[in-house]
């Protein structure tokens, strides 16, 4: 359910402006302090990645304009395309209807994912076959050594 | 990390195809056996929602062909649009690397959002301001009584 906060913007109209520390704190974080971030690209209007944020993330890629994440597997704030180069320049931050979704629309340098590919989302799924839909842009052995 | 049988595809070629359960059984759910999943518009390329599915949500999805999630706040299926007629015919369905994120490409009957907008991204956040970007498109009151 939404918070009070975003519960009364539900009906607000387009332009309606509240200050952004109110919406942050408004957020629903997980038990594990974090939220849901969904990278789009700005341009080609792909999904790229879904990734994870805790609140410094979040206030980190608001004042740096960088995509900044919370790595799960490292427990570490990471900045997407330190290691990489394959940073996301971060056009737009929005928040869902009930607080516990990000969406960045992203400038993406070089192929977002970790695979080499463009985006995260190669696997096509039906009933009864999965299939690549993606080649490989950039071997990662050359990116991550 | 992703599980073997996602690894084992990490460099595989556009085309390669496996079976669908050994794909589904690589999944990564969370602790309460649920997998985000983000709805997509598959003309307009919008992202309108993310949700959660279950294994029986992603099974009833691929089967019927229209968006199944596991609602958290009812613990219960959540055929979109039972109630609303706002409905998801889905297109695709795509699995990330890792597989810890499903990403469907939909046909949307109506608004997406449970506020009568679009889509549920509709509060641009930035260091100082959020603001409103959508206008409500139905009444709520009128679609849920």
């Amino acid at each position: 359910m939404p918070t009070p906060t975003l519960k009364d913007l539900e009906r607000a109209p387009n332009g309606e402006r509240l200050d952004a520390a109110r919406v942050v704190s408004a957020l629903r974080w997980n038990e594990a302090g974090l939220i849901p971030a969904i990278a789009q690209d700005a341009e080609s209007r792909e999904v790229l990645m879904l990734a994870w944020m805790n609140e410094a993330a979040l206030h980190e890629t608001l004042r740096t304009g960088r995509a900044c994440y919370w790595s799960r597997s490292r427990q570490a704030l990471w900045r997407k395309g330190e290691t990489s180069g394959h940073a996301q320049q971060v056009r737009e931050v929005r928040v869902d209807c009930d607080g516990d979704t990000i969406l960045l629309l992203v400038e993406q340098t070089g192929p977002a994912c970790h695979t080499g590919r463009r985006h995260c989302f190669y696997l096509r799924l039906d009933e009864r076959i999965a299939e690549v839909t993606l080649d490989v842009d950039v071997d990662p052995d050359s990116v991550y050594g």
